[in-house]
This record gives structure tokens, C-alpha cells and sequence, in this order.
């Protein structure tokens, strides 16, 4: 089973592909795909899905995951992150991938044991977990860490 | 020009085409997308991207016009709305269509004469302006309004 996580963001989007066999992990790729910031919002979202079909038609992951959304305070930070999620997750549904939301809690859980964990404690586990990863950045590392989440919790598979 | 009004929902979006010419105003069609509210989030921006894939082969619009976002007080429905945003604008963009945004006050004014108008003088002055038009819904209702707005205000054109 490839599991492609992804971390939906408008500037940046990470993404984390594993195999996962039984309790088995294995690392294939990982990476971020950027849109550019003094494009206008709908070149941006459009970009966005380009990539995101190119790399589904380049790793063919089984299925995807992402966490559920965090309403930030800010409410055009909220804004401009729920409108890349909306762009990312049509472009999965458009590919007829299934996408699993878990919660950031349950996501820590999985990678580290507790939901309380600190962003460099999940990094840290996640070259445990996949030895010889070479993480591209923060939303990478979250994207694998959404896919490592997703292989122990099922996905609701 | 023909000019199609959008107004993004996860449930329902609304649209409305119209044909300026100079100060010249003509209804082409408007009508509202759904989506199921009993299928999974991404099936159902994916249904939404489709949908509005079709109307722009269909309709062949210059260029689209959208109200510049409500930020909802409840946070979960400015995540429905802004998703639902992020997958209209995203298939806008793909289709390399130009996207104005117009503020809901100057829609209002461009329509009614003035910001504070509501909804019921809004409807009211579309069949004024648009004479003969039967229009599919409220959503529908809001997309040609801000088509119209677009027009007066030349969405920068």
C-alpha cells in the first residue's frame, strides 16, 4: 500500500510517500511543492493542482491522508490555508484517491507515542522510522508524518 | 464580454452568465451546482470542479467574477466555503480564465446604488437590469449580481 500524506498550505504544500506492508514502513520519496507568491490566487490554487497531478501520476500512491484542519485565530491565515486544502483535495478526489483526515493529536501519537510532541521529536522519530530519509523541509516532514499516522490508524480501510 | 458570476458553496454554487457591451447588459444563463451532501469531502470538491469544468466548455465566459470572501464567525463554515473557494478558483485558474474579486459592498452598490441593500432589493434590481431573466436560486441569484458588478467595475480590465 503507497500512502502519499500531505500537508496542503498555498506557499508551500508537503508531501510524503511511503509503503507501508503490515507494520512494514518503508520511505519512497518526499518533497514540497511551492507556488509563487506574487502570482494571483488563482494561478496559485491551479498551480498547485497541476503539481499534485503530475506527482500522482508520476509515485501512483493507493491512497492519501491528510490532518484535519487547524482553524487558526487568524482568519485569512484560515482562509488562504482552507482554499489550498480545497484545491489539493479536489485534485485527489478528481483522481479517485481516497484521502483520510486524522488529527494532528492522533498524528503525533503514531509518530512519537504522544499527542503532545514537539515538531523536532517528530522529526526525529520520523529518521527512526524511515531510516536513511532525507526530509525536504517542515511540510515534508509533516506530510510523512500524516502517511506513518495513516498506516497504523487504518485510514478507516 | 461574457462574464460569469460565481458564488462558491461546498453545498451549492451559484453562477450567473452574462454579455456586456459597454453599458450594455444581457442575460446568457445562470443555474446552480450541488454537490451530495452525503459524499465524502474531496468527491464532493471533485464533483464541484467538474461541474464547473462542463459550464466553462459549455458557456466559453472571458472572464469570471467572484465576491471577495466572507470571513463566517463560525469557523467551520468559512472552511466549507473557503474549500469549496479554493476548488472553484483553482479550476478557473486551470482554465487560465481571469478571476476578479469584487467587495460584497460594491456588488451591492453596482447593483442596488447602494452598499447596505438587501438581498430582496438585489433580486429586484437583477430583473430590472437583466429583463426577462428567471433565476435558479439565491445562490444564483449572488453570481449574477457580482457578473454585473464586474461589469460596471471592469474587474481591472
Amino acid at each position: 500500500m503507497r500512502i502519499l500524506g500531505l500537508d496542503p498550505g498555498l506557499g508551500t504544500t508537503g508531501w510524503g510517500l511511503i509503503e507501508a506492508d503490515g507494520n512494514r514502513l518503508r520511505h519512497i520519496a518526499n518533497g514540497q511543492l511551492k507556488t509563487d507568491s506574487s502570482a494571483e490566487l488563482p494561478r496559485r490554487l491551479a498551480h498547485l493542482a497541476d503539481q499534485l497531478d503530475a506527482l500522482v501520476g508520476d509515485q501512483k500512491p493507493d491512497t492519501t491522508a491528510v490532518e484535519e484542519v487547524f482553524v487558526n485565530k487568524n482568519p485569512q491565515s484560515t482562509l488562504k490555508l482552507a482554499q489550498a486544502r480545497g484545491a489539493v483535495l479536489a485534485a485527489c478526489g478528481r483522481a479517485s484517491l481516497p484521502v483520510a483526515e486524522h488529527a494532528a493529536r492522533l498524528v503525533k501519537k503514531a509518530v512519537v507515542g504522544t499527542g503532545g510532541a514537539e515538531k523536532a521529536q517528530v522529526q526525529a522519530m520520523l529518521k527512526v522510522l524511515l531510516p536513511g530519509v532525507a526530509i525536504a523541509g517542515a511540510d515534508a516532514a509533516d506530510a510523512l508524518a500524516v502517511a506513518i499516522a495513516d498506516a497504523h490508524l487504518g485510514g478507516g480501510r
